[in-house]
């Protein structure tokens, strides 16, 4: 099985720091490639950033269309993940949607930790789009940037773990799930200091998509993620007027 | 007054359609410019396609972000809205979300009608996402392209015509909202042969900017929709590199 | 345009701020008339007062039912709003539900603030009716009667700014509704003093009464708003005796 | 035990029709009165007319406040109730809320038959006021004035039983509630032709009241059901001046 | 009329606490029986006590199909109280959704209080299904086990005050639920100090059935409570295949 | 790894259909193993059938809480789920809680086929405890027992098409989940003809306790999944009392 993980921003740290993740628990024989597009923020903080790199992800992933099983897209704001679903037929998971699932099964209620105060309306967006908000016992923010996260992995456990353990005794939050791709390498010392499942994102994602491409399942194209159609789209590029012209997005 | 309409997709002819509905009931005293991006989708009707108009929406955006006392964001997915909020203090609306709060003063609850069923799911998690789900009666669709839509308005409106007859008659819908931007003739003909109103979002969006401005109202920069900061930004065009360094997004 | 502000309280004081908040912002063109009942309730501070009031509002809105392009009910309850919709075919539109809609075209979420906890109950089943309960971050109190806060506005303001800075840092609202029709004087010195926006109901509802009568919206006699059809109506005021046998309501 | 039941309207053939509903499956014990206002509308098919009715109740109501172990609203849009639990300290318990909470006990889903279209809605605000819109399986209206109904029995039930039927095989309705409250003499032909209960409420009310008043349960008076404080009160009835002077509303 | 309360759980002193709590408030004419099952846990603190205590509850009341005009289940988790509905005809009331249903009639929003913080997630599952998950102001913990709750009534009552004054102060609430079956004892100590409601589970069950029963009102039989068809059981106690052949469940 | 699914019903025919449902799409090296209770009903198609078939699948697997990496409860009730969690730290699966999320991440929107119009509710309230009752277009049923199901898959699926189809067309449904264990050889060709994704939930349940597992994830212990602690437990078998004498539920 072959699995492109997008990381939709571009900093190399945080793809590289992905790529790791994305390997964590994968299946032996699985294949995983790991691409951040040329353009766009190098951190995703807000609206803006994630308006741009939702654009450069779908033009990334429009050149990328075959060779494989699924997709993941790296960034828990879950960018572009709808736009994707129309590109290709295979299988394209966001991190935010399947650590949602997955914590799921696993607590009766969680909690999704975010780097900053400002992208906690994001989440809340999020967990009513994917309809999850009852399970989610509260999103809690401290303030570090993305990149400053990613740069010091002991100092943000230490600056997350008070988090986290606000959010189970106050909140009644029973797992804890990390709201930043870059995050994969706290999830294990917070689980040992906290005793409750720590998902990472990004290890999620490509477990589902193990999951759903093993049983032959890939996106509808009944409604809502058909192929786009084909009609005039000025100045975009190659890639885009392919995925565009292929009607199918698959061919 | 002095709004700025933008049509988000490329085509000039619903451009002007825009600019000749904007210009309906508002005040002596507004003036009302009408933009669209040079590059992206002709027309849009799915996730990527509103992906790629968004991007060009904020670039567009960017580059306007003085002058003006409010802007109107002129598709009916709300495409770019909450990036756009972020770039400028003054208020930005978007038709869907002004249809949404002006027809339900009117009414106990509201229909919208869109061109294409695939676009339902889109015009669901917008209506999620402004939390006024209940107020909608339905969302109905009948199938007609977007750039057809605006060639014949009367053959348009002679197709919406059954789908809001039952939106009535069966779902309860007690007003019919136009769910795309390019629909503002078709209103009048419409609200004649029903007797209930019919909202054109983007007169009711330049009548709430010009509401919320005459009280020297502007977005909230508390949170969510705070300027964005500055960081590094590959690739981007000069206007989109200065509204990031401009920090409040406003000088 | 011609628009009727009702008080439905019989406060003589609170009569003339709303009227005085009422021209706040509104068109040049816009002449604004603002009326109380004869009898009824000083202060509406709960169920029974604003069961009351609803009854004296209806029954002077009878005897307006011409000469207006739209209504205005100035109490943050929203009283008799639904029943004087029956009686006039142009617009009407009560405070609390006008500051709900600009405030949601502001900011991702907003707490109300009202005088009394008792009010509490009162402003959650509102929010609940308008559908926008998920856009209010809370509805938080201070104990301060109707009548004390509309005499000294200073004290008022200094009594209700840290529990608007609560509602902001604590709840994560990014807006400040003032539930109580009185408070108009209140809004720039709050809004000064915390940075964020602070929308006064009296001069939000005449502006959504603006933008609809000036795109000639009314509401919708579809259904839930068709005039009362004439019944016996035993020890009624001529007014209403008129408006019944109007059977429309507006002629 | 004594419980007052109050016809919210001024009909005398419904006030008939209630006692006669009131006494059935009362105790041995329970004595009953069922009173109606002087003033006000015939039949209660609108806002107007539940505004209108709503005060002669609160009037009505300001001077029966003792004496009584309990109090029945006996209208199904549950007009006063809130203001009425102000008054005393007595529970009070509108029909609709009985018919709600007593169905949820014998179904997992009703339906809510009401003879006006226009009465929907009310009947929707109720039921999320309430709380239960989820156990609500349909809200479905026949056309038939309420005068209408409470004259001819035999055709009201035939009326009504072809939408209880579909309430049944469409919408997933395991019981039947009579949204009137003149609608008693109903409940036993239709439960029989149906072979699901049928619940009328000024009965279930009576239950109900029976029920919280022999356990010594009352109306809490913590918040928002706390007795009107005094105020000045314009040109009101002797009796409400009374009630407002009480403070506690019940003494 | 004669009322079969069954404990589901085997502890002989909470059998005896409950007995004396269903006769508190009950009709004179009304006859209490109170039965345990043989088997199974002697508390019921989690989900695994709970199955097995559902199962014993299920045979014990498959032995007891007639002779009873209702059933109540006293234990606040519900449970097997949609499968006994199932077995009988006579009304089976659960003694949370007894008190859910009896405090919405006397309070706006109510809090429930139960011994341990584990059970709280069976709490909210409960409150979403019987759809009054907005009524209830807060589910809060003691940590108590339910057996040493039953022994020691006022050192039990003086740990739950604190935390049912905090309901009431920090959460809105304006009664209080004892969510626990052996809790009776406490209500009116409780009541007494804090100066609102305090619902006792058994009592409100026995008023609610009570009631329905006095109206002739029973189980709808048409679609969820349908009597378990014959199939094959394998190793069922006699009365539960008596049960399941008497196909009605009730001959 | 190595996972134990449990069949919860006594049908033999059933166990052997869902333990080569579950080898489809499973990893090379997962060894499934496939149980049934030798006591309870042979099929489960009500409450009671589904609280006797809970009590002895949890009885099952309290005597297997060691040698696995995860189980499947392989009915589409998912009873005993929440007990099972109790029992053991490795991870437990219900097949509809699998389909649930793993269509999430497929279709906007999935309907549910289920056996019977009475396991309707059943699925409902499943839908609500697992918080993703948005997401589910409907819930529709035919009319045939579990057994016959079972016995005849080609028949079965023609039974089943047109209420996918209408689910499809009429609800807005994207893809189809199979609401029963024994359904997997329908799968294949219900998707062959709808052209949409068709979940059976025994598979998809596997692939989520393989990814859980994979990434080391287990079931939260911080509250609503603790072990049972020891108490009386009258009449229990073995296992059972030794699952409660193990404390952790896992040693």
């Amino acid at each position: 099985m072959r699995i492109l993980v997008v990381n939709p921003n571009t900093s190399a740290q945080m793809t590289l720091d992905i790529a790791r993740a994305a390997r964590e628990g994968a299946q032996p024989g699985t294949e995983i490639l790991c691409l951040s597009p040329e353009h766009g923020p190098d951190t995703i903080e807000g609206y803006t950033d994630e308006t741009i790199a939702a654009y450069h992800t779908v033009d990334l992933l429009a050149g990328e269309r075959s060779g494989y099983d699924g997709y993941v897209i790296a960034c828990f704001g879950d960018p572009a993940v709808a736009a994707c679903r129309e590109l290709v037929a295979a299988p394209v998971v966001g991190i935010a949607e399947a650590s949602f699932h997955m914590a799921s099964a696993l607590a009766h209620r969680w909690s999704v930790l975010t780097l900053l105060p400002r992208l906690k309306p994001v989440l809340e967006d999020l967990l009513l789009r994917y309809g999850v908000e009852r399970r989610c016992a509260s999103v809690r923010a401290v303030t570090l940037g993305v990149a400053a996260a990613a740069e010091d992995h002991e100092r943000t456990a230490e600056l997350l773990l008070p988090e986290a353990r606000r959010a189970i005794a106050e909140d009644g939050a029973e797992a804890i799930l990390l709201g930043c791709a870059g995050l994969g390498p706290v999830a294990a010392p917070l689980s040992g200091a906290l005793g409750v499942p720590v998902l990472d994102g990004v290890s999620c994602a490509v477990g589902l998509v193990e999951a759903l491409a093993a049983r032959g399942l890939s996106t509808s194209k009944a409604n809502a993620f058909a192929a786009p159609e084909r009609g005039p789209l000025v100045g975009a590029s190659a890639n885009l007027e392919a995925a565009y012209a292929a009607g199918s997005g698959d061919s």
